[in-house]
């Protein structure tokens, strides 16, 4: 892992006694903490932006299980060569609907190509792609 | 399952133009499928708004899996009285970092306070709340 | 204008009774209103997403009237020859914040990397980009 | 305006690196600006999710002029006890659509009942609530 380097930051004391404010309701345990989560997070956004890029998604599916033709999509994205899945979780929610949740790696445009084509699925209710970028978290 | 209805629904023709050719990129088979699920995710994004409603939550956490403290805490989780966890997965991303999906039950306002206490936790490097409505979907 | 058409949709009993509610805690007269408005909000974020398509956007910012890296920057855009302005709105706030509205036309991906340009500059507080699709609406 | 304070933060070399590409990109002169945004977005965000929080907002609106309901809403609005109109702005995008931005202040549970009044008004096409806090800033 890289060291730590240590960077001053300037601020007006308003703003720095609300952002402490802010963050001990959060439960942060310092403000450096904090700021690395702010600045991964918009590093992140940044690179979701990059269709090309690298990213692990974890996609959600709330679905009706009698719907059969969920069932072969899913099955066909398993072996998809484009992307590859990592590892599924399966939940049965209640008489009707089934929660999946499907972790893949692959491209930002080729996961979210796909997450548009499991969502279109007649029987899928809800759908999210949660994208996560894939190198420098 | 409740009947089926069938609605009128009048539109610019050049509107339904653009739709069609919209939700057949998309992969729709049908218009109607198509405005249906249109419709749940508003009436899903709606209900999210109200802390008091039911819901089901995939959180999604990438960390440090040296972070011994992350470890305490999702174990705490797991023996909340107010949430509920239904499942959960973990993933080895490489060498430093786990993903995390963890599927629970609760009030939207308790999810929420409880994905803030955990993206904020030292080792946490990106965090996730899913929030899906629990009913009527 | 185009023509209406008239399309029929078939939906469960359950959703449309609870979209029913929804739209009309909402203020809509009609289905056929409410299902338009998903279908053009859905075809908007569909177009924004590409940066060479056409749009107007509506930018909000806030920042330090005493600032006065701003001013110049505002100005240039003006005479920027790759998006065209069309009218602006600028509102004093109190005695050291301004909010200043530029509505101007573009391609998206130029909209947003100016968007990106005014926000870093010193002295601007806050700042968003509301990008609305440009044919077809 | 309050004094400047200094605080110290510790942040991986890395993640220190891609933070200073991203804002090099972005246009931010200091690492202190581009931290400081980066809090008062947070804070914003966290701020507005409170109905009670006074706020200033910009709403966003096109629509076809031909619509009169529309101007009827608008004028109700200016004189509405429960929101402040600040101050508007018209722009005719083409033969048919009009796009009118409204700076007020209010109540943010307040402001989203009006936007969600406004934009359910037949002849509105689309519609944005730009929420600003209102108070340190």
């Amino acid at each position: 892992m890289a060291g730590i380097e240590r960077i001053g930051v300037s601020l007006e004391k308003e703003l720095l006694g609300a952002f402490d404010k802010l963050i001990a309701e959060k439960g942060y345990q310092s403000r450096s903490e904090a700021i690395r989560d702010l600045i991964r997070q918009q590093l992140n956004d940044n690179r979701l932006t990059n269709d090309k890029a690298e990213a692990v998604a974890a996609v959600v599916l709330v679905y009706d299980h009698h719907a059969t033709a969920i069932m072969e999509r899913l099955t066909e994205l398993q072996h998809s060569h484009v992307l590859k899945t990592i590892s599924s979780l399966h939940v049965h929610l209640d008489h009707h609907d089934c929660l999946e949740v499907i972790v893949l790696r692959g491209k930002v445009g080729e996961i979210n190509k796909m997450g548009e084509k499991l969502i279109s699925i007649k029987g899928v209710k809800l759908g999210r792609v949660n994208l996560l970028a894939n190198e420098g978290l």
